[in-house]
C-alpha cells in the first residue's frame, strides 16, 4: 500500500508541459536567431586564433578567447580547470610518388594526428596497395616488410548517417600503422576517411600499440588517392619518398577547460552540462570541429541572461580541452565532478558540427528519456524529429563511466560533415549562421526543458 | 449488400508495404548515392551553360545541355515541348548613393527582375527610407513624390522555416514599384530578400501594375543596406543617382520544356510527373535554384534505368522552362496534357534547392496522402520525417488548377536556401554532392511507392 501510494504521488508530481513552455521555446527562438553572437564568436576563434591543437601555444590563446567570450556572456561564475594534456607536433612534412611509375611527384597529404615522423630521415621505398584489413591480413609478412602499405579502404557513400560511414572506415586510421610494421612495414599512406569529391586530405587520430614500431602514417585526400589507386592497378612499381618531422612531445602540457555557470535558483546543487571541445587539429580552423560546438554551449549562457530566464537547476557550459587526442579535458570535469560529490543529472554534447539540428540523441534509460520525449510536439516547429539516435559523446562520456549521469548529444544533418572533418576546409566559410544558431536553439531549449521538470 | 461487397474488395486490392519495398529503397538509394551523375550533371550545367534567363541564348543552350543530359540518363523517349517566353534584360545597370551625405559611392547591387529601366537617362534625387507598407502608406504623396524609395523591410530570421519568411518578405520585391510610382516615387530600392549576413544583392521577379508608370527598382545586400540605413537614419540628405538598361524584349521568344519518359508496363496511361525548372535568373549559375532540381529530375530516370527497375505507371522528368518570370513552361505542359486527355495521377517539384531532404510536401487529398504515407516508416532510415508541409510548387501548379492533378514537393532543409537565392553566390560550389543525391533518393522512391500502388 505505501508503495502504491508513493506511484501514485509520483504521477501526481509528474511534470505537464503547458502553453508557456511553448512560448519559452520561442523566446528561446526568437533571441538566438535574432540576437546570438554566436556566429560573430566563431569567427573570431576561427580568424584570430585558428587552429589549436591541445598543448600548442594556439590552445592558450584559445583558452583565453574562451575565458573573454565566455565572461561576455554573462554567467554568474567563469572558471579555467586544469587538464595536463600531450602535445603533438607536425613539422615538416612531404611526400612524393612515382604516379605514373616514372618521376617522383609531390603530392598533397597530411601526417595523421599522432603519427611519428621520420626521425631526420627520408624513407624511400615500394608502395603496396590493399583494399582492406581482409586483403591486408592474407599478405604473407614477405609482401609487406620493407614496403610503404597503401590502404585504399573507401569511405561508404551508401551509408545515409554518415557517422555509421565513418565508424566503419575509420578503423583504417587507427588500426593501420600497427598493423602493418607488425609485419614489417616501413610507413603507411591511407585514403582518408572523407566523403569528400574533392582533394582535401584528413587527418584525425592514430594509435600505436604499445610494442609495435611507430612507423609514420600519412592521408591522402581522394583525388589524390584514385591516383595512387590506378597507378598501383597499372602494374608499374610504384615508389613513395616521405618525410616527416611528427613527433609527440615529450612532456604533457598544463591547459584548461572553459566553464561558466549560472546557478539553479531551485535546486543549485542539481547541475546541467552542456559542452562542444576547443581544442582542434592543426589544420583549418577547427569551424565545424569543434568551435561550433563552443559557441553554441557559450550562446545558451548568453541567451538565458539575456532573457532573464532563471533556471531552477544549475546550468554549466563547458569547452573541453583535448577531445582530438586525449580526451584529459573530460576526464578532468568528471573527476573534479567525482571528488566533490557534485549532483549532474544530464551532461549534452554539441560536436557534430553546426549543420542544421535534426534531432536530439540519447545515452539514458528510457524512463529519463520519456521524460523529455514529453516535450517531443513543442519541437516539431524547430524540424527537430529525430530522437531515434543513441547519442552521447567523447567528453561527456566520463560523466556516464565514472558518476553514471544521462547523456544527450545534439544530432545536426551529417552530409557535409566528413567532407570537412579534419582537413584544411574547416573553416568558418563553411558554417552557415543560421544552421549554426539554430544548434544552439535546440540545445538552450533541451536545458530547460531538463531544469524544469528535473530528470529522475 | 453490393456496396459492402465492393467495400471489401477495395480493402482486399489496398496496396501492402512489404520488405521487398524496403529493399527496393535501398536499391535506389545505393544505387544513387554510389553511382548517380547528377553531380557532374550540374557542373556541366553551371560552368559550362552558366545562369541561363528565359528567351536568352543561355537558355538555349540549356535545352540543348537538358535534351543531351535526359537521352544520356536512358528514358524511352526525349522530347522538347515548344513555350513561348519572355525574355527580359538586364544590360549595365549601377547605382551610387552619398552614403556619408558627401560624396557619391557606387554600391553593389542588382535590378530586380523585369523591372524598367531608366532609358537611357540617369536618376538622380533624394532617397526616403520607410521600414514597410505600413510606414509608406502613412506617408502624404508630398513626401514621395520625385525622390527614390528606400524600402527597409527586413527578413524576419525568427521564422525558423525560411519560406515563411520569404513569403513575408517577398511583397516589397512585387509590390512596391508600383506602390511607390503611384505616389509619384522616381526609382525604388529594396532591402533584398535575404537571410544572408553579406552583401549579396538577391534579384527576383518584381510587377508592375498596367496602370501605373513603371519605374526602375533595385535591391541591396543586407550589408549595403545596412549602410544605407544608417545613412538615412543620420538625417543628413541622402542622395541616389542610378541608370540601367533593363528593359522586357518586346517579342517572345520560342524556348522549351525537355521531358524524358519512361513508359509504364502496367499503366502505361497513368503519368506520375516529376520536375525541376531549367531556366534561371541571370546571376550565379543558378545552382541551387534550379540546377539542382533539374540533375535530380534527369537522376531518377538514369537510377531506374540502371537498376532495371520497370515502374508500373509512366514516369516523366521535366525540366520546365520559364519558372522564373512567367511559368509559361509549367503552363505549356498542363496545357498539352489537357488537351492530350492525359491521366496524370501525381505531379512533384523539386525546386526548393539541393540541400539534405528532410520531408515531402503535399497538395492533395487526407486519402491520397495517407496512401503515400503508408510508406512512411520506410523512409525513416533516409531522415524523410517531414510530412507536415502543404508542398507543390509554381511549375506543376497548373496541373492541380486545370487538371485537378495531386501534387508534391521534395522538402529540403531550408536553413541556407535565402542566402543565395536569386544572388551572384548561387553556384556550383555552394551545393552538396551528397545532399543533391539524396534528394533525388528521396525523390525516386517517392515515384517508385506512387507508381506500384497508384493513387486513388
Amino acid at each position: 500500500m505505501k508503495i502504491r501510494l508513493l506511484s501514485f504521488l509520483a504521477l501526481l508530481s509528474a511534470y505537464t508541459v503547458t502553453a508557456q513552455d511553448s512560448l519559452t521555446f520561442r523566446k528561446i527562438s526568437n533571441e538566438i536567431m535574432m540576437h546570438s553572437t554566436c556566429y560573430e564568436n566563431l569567427r573570431v576563434l576561427c580568424k584570430t586564433v585558428g587552429n589549436r591543437i591541445s598543448g600548442s601555444p594556439a590552445a592558450a590563446k584559445a583558452v583565453e578567447w574562451g575565458n573573454k567570450a565566455m565572461k561576455e556572456a554573462g554567467p554568474d561564475r567563469v572558471w579555467l580547470q586544469p587538464a595536463d594534456v600531450p602535445y603533438w607536433y607536425r613539422g615538416k612534412e612531404s611526400l612524393y610518388l612515382t604516379l605514373d611509375g616514372g618521376a617522383y611527384q609531390k603530392v598533397t597529404m597530411t601526417s595523421l594526428g599522432n603519427s611519428e615522423g621520420t626521425g631526420g630521415k627520408v624513407i624511400n621505398a615500394p608502395v603496396i596497395m590493399v583494399r582492406d584489413f581482409d586483403e591486408f591480413n592474407a599478405l604473407p609478412e614477405s609482401a609487406v616488410r620493407g614496403k610503404v602499405v597503401f590502404f585504399n579502404y573507401r569511405f561508404r557513400q551508401d551509408f545515409i548517417f554518415t557517422f555509421n560511414g565513418y565508424g566503419d572506415a575509420v578503423k583504417y586510421r587507427g588500426g593501420s600503422p600497427s598493423a602493418a610494421a607488425k609485419k614489417g612495414a616501413v610507413a603507411v599512406i591511407i585514403r582518408s576517411m572523407s566523403t569528400g569529391e574533392d582533394d582535401f586530405p584528413h587527418t584525425g587520430g592514430t594509435h600505436y600499440k604499445d610494442s609495435i614500431k611507430k612507423i609514420p602514417a600519412m592521408a591522402l585526400g581522394n583525388k589524390t588517392a584514385d591516383k595512387l589507386e590506378a597507378a598501383c592497378k597499372s602494374g608499374k612499381r610504384i615508389m613513395a619518398k616521405l618525410s616527416s618531422e611528427c613527433h609527440m612531445m615529450p612532456d604533457m602540457v598544463r591547459s584548461y577547460n572553459v566553464i561558466g555557470e549560472i546557478k539553479g535558483t531551485e535546486h543549485p546543487e542539481r547541475i546541467i552540462t552542456v559542452g562542444g571541445h576547443l581544442d582542434s587539429w592543426d589544420i583549418g580552423e577547427g569551424a565545424q570541429d569543434d568551435g561550433a560546438g563552443c559557441v553554441q554551449s557559450i550562446e545558451i549562457i548568453r541567451a538565458f541572461k539575456a532573457l532573464g530566464l532563471k533556471p531552477k537547476c544549475t546550468i554549466r557550459a563547458v569547452l573541453f580541452m583535448n577531445e582530438e587526442n586525449g580526451q584529459k579535458g573530460g576526464q578532468a570535469y568528471a573527476d573534479s565532478a567525482k571528488s566533490k560529490n557534485e549532483h549532474h543529472i544530464l551532461a549534452i554534447e554539441t560536436d557534430a558540427g553546426g549543420f542544421s539540428p535534426r534531432g536530439i540523441g540519447f545515452e539514458m534509460g528510457q524512463a529519463q528519456k520519456d521524460q523529455i520525449l514529453k516535450f517531443k510536439d513543442l519541437w516539431q516547429p524547430y524540424g527537430i524529429l529525430d530522437f531515434s539516435h543513441d547519442e552521447g559523446g567523447s567528453d561527456i562520456d566520463p560523466m556516464r563511466t565514472k558518476l553514471g549521469v544521462p547523456l544527450a548529444g545534439l544530432l545536426p544533418d551529417c552530409q557535409r560533415y566528413f567532407d570537412i572533418h579534419h582537413t584544411g576546409n574547416d573553416i568558418f566559410e563553411n558554417v552557415n549562421h543560421r544552421e549554426l544558431k539554430l544548434g544552439a536553439v535546440v540545445l538552450a531549449q533541451l536545458i530547460w526543458t531538463v531544469s524544469e521538470q528535473g530528470l529522475n
